[in-house]
């Protein structure tokens, strides 16, 4: 099995360390990532710029190619240009902070997951939630159990699958749930400051209000301490309001 | 009716400014857009700089705010920081070159539209099917027809319609369909290049086969004359694959 293994944390954080490490044990692992972080770059891709690929050793714990663009960009790269035949599914993370909720939308991490999808590239985003002292350890082993399972699979099933899991030691981990997405109306939050020029400017802080989401869906399954896995789409149609729509008369 | 208008060609593009001339009959328009172009942005969202205004009057024809940031900033900076009170719609646009197919996940102007819905906020994304010497004459009176249908109703309802026109007279347009999102596998190109230093980098070129997409798509639909609507969404779930995985013993 070929696994291309990509992140947003860019090919120096901890996480995409942890997940090749563990990964070679199911398969041929080929790191493709962004050179500098990528958080919060959602499905952007680079069409301005040309694309830099260098090699990064570190001191032969990790070889990899380093990238100068997105996720998105990353996995259309390594699939067309750097890996001689597409892999037979692309991974990416650990991400560090989970990727729930809304959060989907903007995440660089689940993007490389759709953009695999898009190709025609089973794949698994997966995103640690803490943001503090992470421990990589129960994630990369859950990244190692599921790839397993799915290449016990006749074939594995053209799905992307967003997983989640819980900063907690992995005895606490209460199991697996598979929840679909929880998308909460969001309220924005911005610093507003002035530059010693007198200058107004902005830093966005982000808000969300996860409290009131149930626990069958991820927002809520993860902070009751279960690993969560939602399968995703790049199909944006609304098809329930399609219908609404179409008996429109413009 | 309160109506922000953005887009992701920046400020200073033809297309935004066609736009906001036209929905002036409908309603109170405010502009609030990138600064520069900011295409194939995705749902980038800007957290680790900071985000800056600066007013843009182009001779009292066209007065409006452009950010330092993505679409999707403007969408939350306008809605939470420059209007006083959300906006009765959020409209984006008008693109240059069409957002349909798997485009829409790359597009930053339907990522403004998916960012109202997030907010809370009825959206329309408009992009018109030229890169080419655009008339974006036809593309602003659907928009002023689409948001005067919509402000008819009761209650505009909490839809987010990425509406896609073709590059025809108005007397050539078919009419309107309203059609979901043609999601195809897709093949990517990169052309290979060796700078003057004999290093390798990469432009990617896109590629895309939509002769196969059937007219009720959008990509079909479009290419065949007519103006499409496609409402969209910000879940990601896989509905059907989900009720699949369910099943999964991992």
């Amino acid at each position: 099995m070929r696994i291309l293994v990509t992140n947003d944390d860019g090919i120096y954080a901890k996480g995409i360390e942890a997940l090749a490490d563990s990964l070679r044990d199911a398969g041929d692992v080929l790191v493709v990532a962004p050179e500098v972080e990528k958080s919060a770059v959602g499905h952007a891709i680079t069409l301005s710029d040309p694309l830099k690929v260098s090699d990064v050793d570190r001191n032969g714990r990790f070889f990899g190619h380093a990238l100068s663009g997105t996720p998105a960009d990353c996995v259309k790269l390594g699939v067309f240009e750097i890996m001689e035949a597409p892999p037979d599914l692309v991974v990416s993370g650990i991400n560090l902070g989970a990727n729930t909720g809304v959060n989907l939308i903007y995440s660089g991490t689940v993007s490389a997951a759709t953009e695999a999808l898009i190709l025609g590239i089973p794949s698994i985003a997966l995103s640690l939630d803490t943001f503090h002292d992470p421990d990589f350890g129960p994630a990369a082993k859950v990244a190692l159990r599921l790839v397993k399972f799915l290449k016990k699979r006749k074939r594995i099933p053209l799905l992307s699958l967003n997983v989640n899991v819980p900063a907690l030691p992995e005895k606490e981990i209460r199991g697996i749930k598979v929840v679909p997405q929880g998308v909460l109306r969001q309220i924005e939050r911005f610093e507003r400051r002035v530059d010693p020029r007198g200058r107004i400017y902005y830093w966005q802080c982000g808000a969300q209000n996860h409290a009131e989401l149930p626990e069958e869906t991820d927002v809520g399954a993860l902070s009751a301490g279960y690993v969560t896995i939602t399968p995703i789409r790049c199909d944006l149609t609304d098809m329930r309001a399609l219908e609404k729509v179409k008996t429109w008369d413009f």
